[in-house]
């Protein structure tokens, strides 16, 4: 074995071919993770959807919200689960690890949120974002109501339903160039902080 | 009956609340459409995703591609048809009316492209759209290689997987939201454009 | 491109080839509706069904029933949407329309019934008939309960699953025969009377 | 236990309340059988129905065909066994086993037409009406050479298809009623003629 | 035609050439069933996982428990009519027969217990059963309620979903090694007892 | 929160409770692990099934085999992810994680092993796997051509499928009793050796 597998079935920019814009983005992040996530280096190779698409993203994910940034990206890993998307379940599965302060959490959502260690609450956040993932046609009213029973208000369920609106996107690309996960978010976010790296 | 039905769960903001840059954004369809469309008025109730989603939305309908305006509609079309949207599925079966200038191919493959009067090269082109917004995870490089054959570039295949991928979060929160098409697209491009409107 | 796409896969009768009855039928629908639809002329191919079929379709659609016209197209269109049936879809879209004197009704009902512009009892119907098309199977006690719930008799419950399980089969054939619907279907019953053809 | 279930959730009328022809019938098929089969008392509640759907049976089950008797019933099986309906795959296995004068096909075509003691043709027969009964919008042209490679005729696939097309409407309802089927089907043609009955 | 079809894919054992027990337990069971079933010969061909098989088998079906011998079948025929397997459909069938003493109730539950002369509890146990064999990461809370509430004990509720569980395995052998009913099954428990055989 | 969540829903026995065999085998094992997996002490609630359980296990798992060790647990996760088995994925990727040497095949071969990094002989081992496990009544003569292709010999094949359908039952059991992971189970194996533990 020789040259390790490509990251993208399409060609990936190098830093120095990018436009200015994008190049920041990737290297602030690199600053803060210490390595460029895959998504971003695959999805420059078309800069306008490149910054649609991040532009989406942090308008959800990042934005002030009801949801907890673990309980966003809950959402993410168990409906890119659904979805059997390689890239989303290993490199969110990492963020959540680390939002929720949790080594467990990730793999168990993935799987089976109904059997994860996680609030009732959250189930039901999970379940109305998993028929947005995959029955969307057949939410009726008894799906909201569900929800509000839960304390979550119709700006939260907005953020449920459009994180996994935008995930359903992001699966899809992520399947269509066959984008790789760093390896480097297999192990984060597993080994309690203080230890980590050592 | 009195009021009509409400074109979405959520608030719809009035033109002079929103932001500058999404209301000249409205006023500049409307002035095009003759009408604006809900996807603008319902969605701006968020500005930051509305401005993402459209920002998105013209990198892949508007830029330069290998694929028709018409064709890129009809990957609209055919995968709403399958995500059961029916906002999606009126709206922009209007626009493919128009951009193939045909009254009948849009409702011929929302239903079932197989059957559509429509290309072999169209038909291999919604086959592998469908499969990305269906089962994108089994994607294999036959699937690639079928477009190939039937001279579609790596960068056309990007655009039909991208195209499928982005109403595959568009379609979802049309039903997350309930949005509702406006009564104009139902007719538009049926007619003869000499004739419309008498 | 030259001659029009064949509107089935098998031969079709001319009117002067067709027994005297078969023929009889068809002129009377000719000068009813001001053409024949393609669902006679391909069927016609095999007179002894044709009668079966038409006999069939006379006693669920033309009967006395407490159901309205509109109301028994409104069950062909929702489940041949669900079938994927082109024919059915556009033909019977268009009695649809007629009958129910509204242009969106159709389309609506083709793509969602649960988001129509229709009371929550005919909603209650269509789910009812959508799982006599898609899982008849599991069929239980509730259904029924639900239906008499909204006050329709075993006699309504009768037509409503008979005409799902009619067009069950009239879907199957227009696919088989890759039967085309009639340009003319497309735009009928889309304008207010009184401007229609003009 | 007092009342065996009865055999419909319908009325079930009696003999001397029907039509003449429909009394004829079913005195002409009790005749022939020993008993008359519960389909016929069942769907005499609505004599035009009936009608209709007897015509339609012998239209395709009786008329001259390319396809055995024994093939035709094979089809009703199978298809019947996908849809999980009662009635047809226990009184449609009978007469089966009656015409193969086998008396394992109809147990083995209901389970599995794959691993059923029949012949390649035969199977590739099955698997067309399947499609038609589960999927008929992806019937391509690669579907129909396949039968025409085994040496059916286009009027025998005709026959194919139609024939799953009548009873995906049997098999509904069927259910939609909870028909029953009589007790004697269950047995017949399991034992050598010489040694039935004795 | 000629030789019989065989009864497995892979080399079926001749008696003299098995271990000790496995012989030993074949005859047992010829002896008091009169044949050997194929579900012996055929998994002979691995004798350690014949042991463990068998041993599994009969720590579920043998044991004392709270569901009948009857019960338990209708378990194992209910889900191997959901996943298709013949040999377990026609063996178990049997089994159902002369356990319950019914000659119809075993085809009943293979195509659809809804409609089958059980009970209410025993159709419950065999919703949860299919629940298990079809969806188990469904699995809630109130799946196990609604048993407890017929008065299933919660081993009660190991046992039909180990029993469920076990047939999944015991159903893709068999259709992975596509294992052959013996004839003789057929037709085992369809005629009252003293009529048998004569 | 207090107390751990269970690992079971049912009772689960201490060692000093458990009959000679079944502690001696969780013992052997803790001194090879360090632990004892939940699967152990979860399933001897029921000593015979446990005994029976295990024995097949070993059967398949242990025996000489023309696949690796590595080989049989991609078999074992591929299809866990499929059944959407949280015990089976977590344990089994990380006994995976170790025969492989491997960090990252295991969260890959769960995901989707069509772009996992093993070679094409092994894509086609879980293709079959899976069809085993999903959809085994749908097996013909081409998918075990297809491994014969592939240099899988008869035995092999048995190996493959055995596994998946041991599997079948096993996934099915874990969620039938709400089985959980050990939490060592989740970092097992994604650290090279050397480091690990330090």
């Amino acid at each position: 074995m020789s040259a390790p597998p490509p990251i993208s079935r399409y060609p990936v920019p190098t830093l120095d071919e990018l436009p200015e814009d994008i190049r920041a983005r990737m290297l602030e992040v690199q600053e803060k993770a210490g390595f460029i996530p895959n998504v971003f280096l695959t999805l420059a190779h078309r800069p306008d959807e490149f910054r649609a698409f991040f532009a989406y993203h942090d308008a959800l994910m990042v934005r002030e919200s009801g949801l907890t940034k673990a309980e966003r990206e809950m959402i993410v890993v168990a409906t890119s689960g659904a979805n059997d998307c390689l890239y989303c379940i290993v490199a969110h599965g990492a963020i959540l690890r680390i939002y929720a302060k949790d080594p467990l959490v990730a793999d168990q959502v993935a799987a089976n949120y109904r059997k994860a260690d996680i609030s009732e609450r959250q189930k039901a956040m999970l379940a109305f974002a998993l028929k947005v993932a995959l029955r969307s046609v057949e939410l009726v009213e008894a799906d909201y109501a569900e929800l509000r029973q839960h304390r979550f208000s119709d700006e939260d369920i907005w953020d449920i339903g459009a994180i996994a609106a935008f995930f359903a996107l992001s699966n899809r690309m992520a399947n269509l160039i066959a984008m790789k996960p760093n390896d480097e978010f297999f192990l984060l976010g597993r080994i309690p902080r203080n230890n980590q790296g050592k």
